[in-house]
């Protein structure tokens, strides 16, 4: 009868329910006495167990110290859970969604998809589980040679799960209330957890493409772009933090010149999608700040544990924009044009985007005390799913958890995905003249 | 020989050229002894002719006590030459960009071009300044009645005549420092200004059209739009800031009912792009300052005095983003369907203009010691040609006196007529096959 019932309902309304019930479930687990040190109000359990499913990683009260070994289990397990669940969901949503997918990609989905939606969805979890599980056990292993012997066997083994799992959803908990700041000169956390964050974040069809090709020239447009755009954003985004925290003395200013470049890659890497960081994000310039805010809202790659509008969805735009100012009637990339439909798609999402953005630095600004910018971070923050914060979660009011809560759900899952979970499908029957409107 | 170099020029870079020196004699005549009461520095007079001649508003020099009757008649003048010289070039930019005008436009448009560029812009111009200079007359009537009998003949004279054609060509400039503070509840003045300004922001296209038809369902798609989105974005903006501002005490709080309506009318329809306030902006809360962000940034209507995107570039975006999420492929509107090439456009403006205010209030954040907000408010208002302040501009650095000019600049012209005019157009000589990357 249940069964019956959800195998009606459409991929993007899976789940969404999927969510949602594991979501609800957390919150009453991490409610239990059993599960905090001291009591915590239902409104953080619940904001807990939505910012640990959606693999956020902001906190209204701090992992490590309010919350018991239980109840730090059942956080890693809703990360375990919303990881899988959003890579799993992705290409099924993106065919629920109208899309064709490419010969390419069709190859590698479709010994995963079968007929019904949740045999799809089982079947493709089951993939998925078994290469997260492969990437965060040996992640696992190198952890653990730098950590147990600094934290002894049981200790040092927990830090490394807790952070290998945390890592490679793109969670950005940390046991740690600083985060990994202990650990900013430090070589070997610093590759391991971006490498980590880094697959994770880049994408299944990535890493599955790359497995099974020999040539780069074989691999899917998507691939490429993925590889090129994540090398040449994260270069970039070095430089700029590099230089304009140069000579601020709360971050880079005290360090060395190495040392500058290792805080200045991983500040970097982390605001798509990760969410660790190893400097005090308050402390940094306002035009670092600025320029974060627009790493968070671009995100990572689609199909993958990270957030935000997706780095191919930038570049879709991006590269629009450009082919108008050219009066280019084609999108060349790789020797490739890309669809009108991808465009489209692309062009919805940041809308959509920008809209749930918007309203959430709107109410914020009526119910928090906090300046503009620091609203405005905390919603980017949460929109894309990064965890990196100025503050102001910690202080929230209320009304401002629960919007939050709904700001980080609605980024996790992607506004097409409510709008087609929540919408009717008819098909366009009347054709209309085209007529024009001038635009600019 | 100099004609013949203009003629071989294309309308944008005719467009940039006439600015560029209209700006620079400009400046060279405020800077004279004989314009200010005391002496301004280049820089200033610089910022004060860009600011006339992109009919923005904003002020580094108080335009009513520190420039003498010469120096406000420069401005004027600037002013009524930069409203005129880009509603006559809307058009011709709109085609030479290879935009198809619809047949409705092409029949509105016929008589004023001529083969040349040239030809065609002198027509042009000359029918608009005949359209300008009526509607100008009919305002200074009707404002001299108001302020002849409280200022007496010459200053109510004069005082009608700038206001008026400020308040026409969207300029904001005023002879007040506090611009029309003094006439926050004028039930005259409010509605003269707005209904000149409305005029002068809503496209020429609009009111020629309105002129020539009998009916409603005659009307051109880009009319009938117009019409309808600017009656519901300012009765929906009056609203907001009704709202908003109720009970702050620094603004609407502490008048009656129907002056806290007659001023949120005017907040409401002033950010788009007439600049004019009767109320303290600095004091209004952040939520209302970040609605009067985003209204300025939407801007007025094409071929019109106003900047910004304008009204329709939003409304294709936001229609195209319905039609996705609801898995629509055409977009309807008044029993009309949208061409492809109007979306694409819409999106190139759109990303082209965020572009140059997110890189205006990034330079911005790094040389000015100001908040957050106050930096984007002024940004937006710059690059919007608006000229609401929060208070910055009056103590700006010399580099973001420079910044802002630029993005004046740019934000008038549109960062299509700047990338038309400097990139090279070839078509497009090879086809590549089709495919996808995933978004979102
Ligand atoms: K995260
Ligand atoms: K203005």
């Amino acid at each position: 009868m249940l069964k019956r019932t959800v195998n009606k309902l459409e991929p993007p309304q899976i789940l969404i329910l999927v969510f949602a019930v594991a979501i609800l479930l957390g919150s009453f687990l991490l409610v239990l006495p059993i599960a905090s040190n001291e009591a915590i109000s239902y409104m953080d359990a619940l904001f807990t167990a939505t910012s640990a499913m959606t693999v956020t990683g902001l906190v209204v009260v701090d992992a490590g110290t309010a919350f018991t070994l239980f109840g730090q289990i059942v956080i890693i397990a809703l990360i375990q859970l919303g990881g899988l669940g959003i890579m799993t969901f992705a290409v099924l949503i993106y065919m629920a969604l109208g899309k064709k997918i490419g010969i390419r990609q069709r190859i590698l989905m479709k010994q995963a998809l079968n007929q019904s939606a949740i045999g799809g969805v089982v079947a493709l979890a089951k993939k998925l589980l078994f290469f997260s599980l492969s990437v965060e056990i040996v992640a696992i292993i190198f952890l653990s040679i730098r950590w147990v012997p600094e934290l002894g066997w049981s200790d040092g083994l927990y830090t490394s799960v807790f952070h290998a799992v945390s890592a490679f959803n793109n969670a950005g908990f940390s046991i740690w209330s600083d985060s990994l700041s202990g650990y900013v000169f430090d070589p070997v956390i610093n590759i391991l957890i971006t490498l980590l964050f880094i697959i994770g974040g880049i994408g299944f069809t990535v890493v599955f493409d790359l497995w099974s090709k020999k040539e780069f020239k074989h691999l899917s447009l998507h691939t490429k772009v993925m590889l090129f755009g994540t090398l040449l954003i994260n270069l970039f985004s070095m430089l700029i933090i590099f230089v304009l925290e140069y000579n601020n003395p709360d971050t880079l200013g005290v360090m060395s010149s190495s040392q500058k470049l290792a805080a200045a890659y991983f500040q970097a890497v982390t605001p798509r999608t990760a969410g660790f960081n190893t400097i005090d994000i308050a402390s940094m310039e306002e035009s670092s700040l600025f320029y974060i805010i627009t790493l968070m809202f671009i995100g990572g790659g689609s199909a993958s544990t990270a957030g935000g509008i997706k780095l191919t969805t930038a570049l879709a735009i991006l590269l629009s924009t450009m082919a108008v100012f050219k009066s280019k009637e084609n999108i060349v990339l790789f020797q490739r044009n890309l669809r009108p439909y991808t465009i489209m798609r692309a062009l919805a999402l940041t809308v959509g985007s920008m809209a749930v953005v918007i309203l959430t630095i709107f109410i914020l600004n009526l119910t928090e005390d906090a300046s503009f910018l620091t609203i405005m971070f905390e919603s980017v923050s949460a929109f894309g799913t990064v965890g990196l914060s100025m503050g102001l979660t910690g202080e929230l009011t209320t009304v401002g958890k629960v919007v939050l809560v709904l700001t980080m759900l609605v980024g996790k899952l992607g506004p097409l995905t409510f709008a087609f979970a929540f919408t009717s499908h008819t098909p366009d029957l009347i054709k209309y003249p085209k007529e024009d409107v001038m635009t600019g």
